[in-house]
């Protein structure tokens, strides 16, 4: 329950402005209590990343590994996935990890050392999935390629759920999706996997602001 | 001096984390002094979010509004503008407005409309910049794909600035520099603006953390 909470609240707020008192409120967890558990904040933020990442990881493995589907495919049901997951929240929430990446200069060292081997780690499961286009012996044109479109999604990707967190909708991971798909498709020689997909219009007036119950979130 | 040392506070900390006591300290002057100037943090605020648009918007339009070269250039100028901005704080600075839409969830209402004022502002000023591909007459559908693109464009800069960050080197912004131009010379019909440029190999280790001088930042 702490760990949930502790992720609910870093997700929202960032680990900065999320004090150990805000956790204890949403859980009615003693102070004490939470101390016998973690000896700091900062023990307790590791443990909510981990956490995090492991969740996550489960995520988009769950996506990337059915065989059933082509590579691409199986790469845009994880950004519809994770697309109805920022709605279920009204998109008030982003991406744990991103958000700490815009802390990460008042981290602690050891933060930083592990939010580059959780994004590795996403880079190298979307790079794996991308790598079955090419069969069992891709050459290391290939790979290269692999590689660097599997982290320009994730940079791409985590812009883009910046800008749905502000805007509190999904036109930004759409626009984003279109256009990064349609250009994997074409590098790696393979069909778009949403031929059915438009670029939503961009429209010339700021986006309305959504009030959403915090409750929801 | 306020506007400027609350400025640099925001770029690396952020709005929730930075207290009115930073700024004091930083500068040297009385808490009696500040409230003289405004009525709260949040007046600082805005004043510094509106500080720091202004003063992104004269680079972007410095660069972009040079008409002797072809619109994709202008913008590719524009990145390694920034990319040197952001060089020369070694990677420990991100964007204000990107910093601030991690925390839009816990900011004033009023803060979230001035942002997303500005990041239509950016767009508009992009837009506007591809369009001179076109001529003074471009139709609708070549309106539609400018402002799509000039939309992609600032939400994968953002997730690439955000990653330039974690990983305090300039990598990130180079591989999205690549993709980027790559696609919307092919969509807008134009050559490359950067025929010399590669991809940087992707590492599959993670980025050596640089250690760095914080009075550089």
């Amino acid at each position: 329950m702490l760990v949930r909470a502790g992720v609910e609240l870093l997700t929202e707020k960032g680990f900065s402005s999320t004090r150990v008192d805000d956790v204890l409120n949403a859980t009615g967890i003693s102070k004490g209590s939470f101390y016998a558990c973690f000896d700091s904040k900062q023990a307790f933020g590791r443990i909510l990343i981990e956490s995090y990442a492991s969740h996550f990881n489960a995520r988009i493995d769950r996506c990337l590994g059915d065989g059933t589907l082509p590579p691409l495919r199986r790469l845009l049901n994880f950004v519809h996935d994770a697309r109805d997951g920022m709605q279920r929240h009204a998109f008030r929430r982003g991406c744990l990890i991103g958000n700490l990446g815009h802390e990460v200069d008042i981290l602690p060292e050891s933060f930083n050392v592990l939010l580059c081997a959780i994004l590795n780690g996403w880079e190298r499961r979307v790079t794996d999935c991308l790598l079955e286009v090419y069969g069992t012996t891709p050459d290391h044109g290939q790979k290269q390629l692999c590689a660097q479109l599997a982290r320009y999604f994730w940079i791409g990707w985590e812009g883009a759920v910046l800008r749905a967190r502000v805007e509190h909708g999904p036109a930004a991971l759409d626009l984003f999706a279109t256009f990064f798909f349609a250009q994997a498709a074409t590098l790696l020689g393979v069909a778009s996997p949403d031929p059915g997909g438009t670029i939503p219009p961009v429209s010339p007036e700021p986006p309305a602001r959504v009030k959403t119950d915090p409750a929801a979130g």
